[in-house]
């Protein structure tokens, strides 16, 4: 099989340059990782179970000596790899009649969906520096009025890595106010006022794995809207964590929780999934919503973050990265707390 | 044209969502922009003038309005769309005969080489947050030994931010000692210490648009062989600067810088391309490398990055990013200085 993909290059030999390409064979014979120049010392360095051949047009490379090797089947990543790209291999292996290309689309994300213990030893440690930047955050008074979004980014962002984060996982949310109403919202120069909600969502990276945390607070007073849906996306979030376990339908957990924001009359404000994967990419298998196939796997690390969005109003999430158990139940990797906080202001 | 490359999607039409894709008449009607309901609010905000269409499955939500729209040929992007989503877009067209599917791969790239005044004003901003973080980390004494590799990263990172960056460009490099030897080096806890050289290779994101940065230093006192090889990178990065100019080679570009390193006998060390395109992407087109076909334009925005990198020992990497002007000589974004600087220990 060619892997073209390069958190799946990195799953199976530990390479993590950003041009690279793994050919794996089924006899066990030894995996060949191609790369250009540029990392021929770090692709020694953490691959050194793997032939290194130095060729920056990887696929086609390693495409080539699968059919100088004899391989008569050789798989292809449809869901990564581009149309023209394939047309290149199909191009390269012209002159090899007897090496056909078949589709392997998803093969290796399959094996990613659960994780072994070392993988969970580094999500774990990943949620632990974002649990710590938040704690850090609040406890030196980065949340209150008169800062601004992105300062409050920069401070958490930063503390992240005094708390052993590589890197962010993904660009860090904070939305004050009627912001807040934003799923995805950009850190902007907005000011944070007394009575706001102020909605962070952020995670930390380690050694590749990424951690994924949602906590949304209100700024002195909370008024009887706020408290309210922030109850109901509280209730619904324990319900999402409540149903994880393995075989459980990944729709009817996406159900357990929605079910109780429908009820209460706020279904159309809840616009999203309820949860994904994460592990090397901050959303991968198993996706976890309404039209979602499949069952959850024990083993596989996933966020629950329901929502309830009131545009110009403000908005609650709430979400927890947990760990499906074999039989016990999940184990909650981000740990800060999740009940109602009003900041002193 | 349905244009799927999220950075395209942006180009066009200002937004910045994570699922996007955006459907560009040829005869002047409005785009059409289809996200997913985590977006309608931002969408609305920053794409006001396209028809927004809230659908999970945007290229097949796209494609099927380009069909009932009537639209003979579709161009879809070669390069973006994989193979398994090119077929499920030859699917949803089954039943429209009359709509056929066209490769336009490239065809926003191009578009996007050259950058208008605003692009460049933005570029400029990052360059300028990247130059004053590194100005304040060496002012406040951030490189002495002692210090870690990861510790200078995440001093220059938070510098960045205030100094106005929404975000890093890419993971920053700071490569202390033999480790700058490795052209793409993560940081780690390895000690600066007297002699060294610190290759840092960084970059600021403001609004979408990214800086690009290497300079290499020496703590305390530089050795012989030191100084000959950042004296020979210096020349080198010299002539390619001065050789940008509107259709010049680009592989030219390569051989000016290259030759002289090629000359001194260092030509196996040099092991990556000249440079490269920066803009909405960190690496764009143009590749300025000993294999690129085309010729420089004015307005591209583009790095000069030679490198020498002896293993074991040390490397060093300089790198501007600089836009090639009309008639004048290129406008230089990056503006720390290039001199070799000997840090006080």
């Amino acid at each position: 099989m060619l892997v073209s993909d390069l958190n799946n290059v990195r799953y199976l030999s530990g390479f993590s340059g950003s041009n690279a390409a793994l050919l794996v064979y089924a006899d066990g014979r030894t995996a060949v990782l191609a790369t250009d120049g540029r990392y021929r010392t770090q692709a020694a360095k953490q691959a050194p179970d793997v032939e290194v051949v130095i060729e920056r047009a990887c696929g086609r490379c390693l495409a080539l000596r699968a059919a100088t090797d004899g391989v008569r089947r050789l798989g292809f990543e449809g869901h990564v790899l581009t149309v023209d790209a394939f047309d290149v291999l199909s191009r390269t292996l012209v002159d090899h009649a007897s090496t056909d290309l078949v589709r392997a689309s998803g093969a290796v994300e399959s094996l990613r969906e659960v994780k072994d213990a070392g993988e969970v030893a580094l999500l774990r440690l990943a949620c632990e520096a974002a649990d710590a930047a938040l704690a850090d955050l609040i406890e030196r008074g980065g949340l209150r009025p008169g800062r601004t979004e992105k300062q409050v980014r920069n401070d958490l962002e930063a503390l992240m890595f005094d708390h052993g984060a590589d890197g962010v996982s993904f660009e860090t949310i904070v939305a004050a106010g009627v912001n807040s109403a934003i799923p995805h919202h950009r850190p902007t120069e907005t000011v944070l006022a007394a009575g706001d909600f102020v909605k962070i969502d952020f995670g930390a990276l380690v050694a590749g794995y990424h951690s994924d945390m949602t906590r949304t607070f209100v700024l002195g007073h909370a008024a009887d809207w706020q408290r309210e849906i922030y109850d109901l996306v509280a209730a619904a979030q324990r319900a999402g964590r409540h149903a994880l376990a393995p075989g459980v339908a990944l729709s009817d957990v996406d159900a357990a929780s929605r079910q109780i924001i429908v009820d209460a009359g706020y279904g159309d404000t809840f616009s999203h999934g309820l949860g994904h994967g994460v592990g090397l990419q901050i959303h991968e298998a198993p996706g976890i919503n309404a039209s979602a196939a499949g069952t959850l796997l024990a083993g596989s690390a996933v966020t629950v973050e329901p929502g309830v969005y009131l545009p110009d109003r403000g908005g609650v999430r709430i979400e927890d990265t947990l760990v499906v158990g074999e039989a016990d139940a999940p184990e909650l990797l981000t740990r800060f707390p999740k009940e109602l906080h009003i900041l002193p202001i």
